[in-house]
């Protein structure tokens, strides 16, 4: 007899048997978790001064997402007209601050909530990462915990006027994931940029990734594909280091009719550049990964002018 | 003033502010969530069949968690007179189904317990994604849910009488990781297998999982380093893709007083082998990769042979 966990549906919360012992077990089966939490609206309200909220997503770790958020960042707020924000819900895994340069730094609390760290006037960041005592400090929370501060980034932080939100996200489809698109069911969210890596078994889990867009109604911008060949240094032989043995990003989004916004090649500079906290773009600026990195950002900037926020995507 | 959340205790469960709105609040706050769940002790009788019990962790995704996990499986499986049994507990990202060859196929269920799905006759394999109707299907669960799959795994497969069981865990210090230590806590853990690869932002959350370990009490055997440099297929020469800017894993070893198990170099061969399904190690046996692999897998035999599990190591 064939078992498949995927079926249990919401109504059996509380009621299946992976569910004996857990102590939440009767207020599951109850129906008291569906209830809309009031902090949906609070946050609404807070960010209304925010226009564009786009999140960065992959079901796989370790192919770039952090990497990207901060450079689209750095690459955003290179216009000074714009405002940009930088939040980082990877609750357990923060590594938003390394990456811009921000270790050390720490958040402080104002009459109007928690205020950011600045990289530069126009680009501001929230992290974990800022709260801990110490860089090397585990974060060994479940879920509720989780969700709980993921919810006060978005109700609690001082975020000002913003063009442009970017939320950097874990791996996986569960509860940083399911909490920020709910915590921004009210106030909208743009779309999102979905990052692979060329084997197959990262885009498996980018499949899975964007069946969750799909279910919870967040527009896909896009797919960037990362660690896309490497040119040898010494003689400028191209290896495919994870080899796209089904086709890549690109052959995934013709099936899945999405735009495929660019490919980014491995260069060792950006690991680099990421350890030191400073942004690849500013420098090499003429290196094929940054004229890549910058051609994915101009479509996520012309998706978000053609784009208006609806008032209720989910 | 500073904010700082990891001084939360767990005396705060259900009263901080951030479980405000949570429906679960008044039960965290009652203290009922403490209660041990008899699953522990069921678990602790269903394994007593289980001689070794082995984590791989690392704090961050894509460092080749799931690669090494599987082959090492297939290392000690190569010996036909030992019984091997890989779990994955990466719940929303599984990649040992493809990894090990075994897509399409299902568990089925007899009078003793789910049967786990065999790659040979010794090497026996459970993974959420055998129980999906698709490889793209998203499993999209909060916490609870995954903690009861995982309880399910350890309390109702029908694993037999095995020397090595090896468990595939997903990135982070979380739900995953909380309950395969939990569960895990009568029956016995011999310990940890730490992967990384040579950045200072992998390793940053690499120091998380080793305080995670810490915390919990679970031993690490020792930590594995990936994608250590790339040798151009046509003119040898080698490149550090992911610079050790702060000095790799062995400088992290030395300073934490841990043993540096061994490096793999980064090879196409490997990310192409865990595509198709097969084993890297019998793929190309003399590549230096696999080498690496086989000194390393034999170090964890070493350390097994040499360890008795504790009566109750948490």
């Amino acid at each position: 007899m064939e078992e498949r966990p995927i079926t249990w549906g919401s109504d059996q919360a509380g009621k299946s048997s992976a569910c004996q012992g857990c102590p939440n077990q009767n207020i599951c089966a109850s129906g008291a978790a569906k209830a809309p939490d009031p902090a949906i609206e609070e946050i609404r309200q807070k960010l209304t001064s925010v226009k564009h909220k786009i999140l960065v997503l992959s079901g796989k770790g370790g192919v770039g997402k952090s990497t990207f958020s901060a450079h689209l960042s750095h690459a955003l707020a290179s216009d000074d007209s714009k405002e940009v924000a930088l939040l980082d819900v990877d609750i357990c895994g923060p590594s938003i601050p390394k990456i811009m340069g921000l270790e050390g730094e720490q958040v402080h609390q104002s009459g109007s909530g928690w205020s950011p760290v600045y990289v530069e006037d126009n680009l501001a960041v929230m992290s974990i990462g800022f709260l801990l005592s110490s860089p090397d400090d585990a974060v060994i929370w479940r879920g509720p915990k989780k969700n709980g501060m993921i919810k006060q980034f978005l109700r609690d932080v001082d975020w000002g006027e913003v063009d442009y939100l970017i939320v950097d996200t874990p791996p996986g489809t569960s509860d940083e994931h399911l909490s920020i698109v709910q915590y921004l069911s009210g106030a909208g969210i743009d779309g999102a940029a979905i990052i692979t890596t060329p084997q197959e078994v990262s885009l498996q889990d980018v499949r899975k990734e964007i069946r969750f867009c799909k279910k919870v109604k967040i527009p896909v911008i896009g797919v960037i594909e990362n660690m896309s060949g490497f040119v040898c240094p010494k003689c400028k032989n191209t290896s495919q280091i994870f080899p796209p043995t089904t086709g890549g990003a690109q052959r995934m989004c013709e099936e899945l009719n999405l735009p495929l916004l660019g490919r980014v090649p491995l260069d060792p500079r950006i690991g680099r550049s990421c350890d030191e906290g400073r942004s690849f773009l500013t420098e090499v600026p003429d290196s094929p990964a940054a004229v890549a990195y910058q051609n994915i950002v101009q479509k996520i900037r012309d998706y978000c002018s053609s784009h208006s926020t609806p008032d209720d995507p989910c």
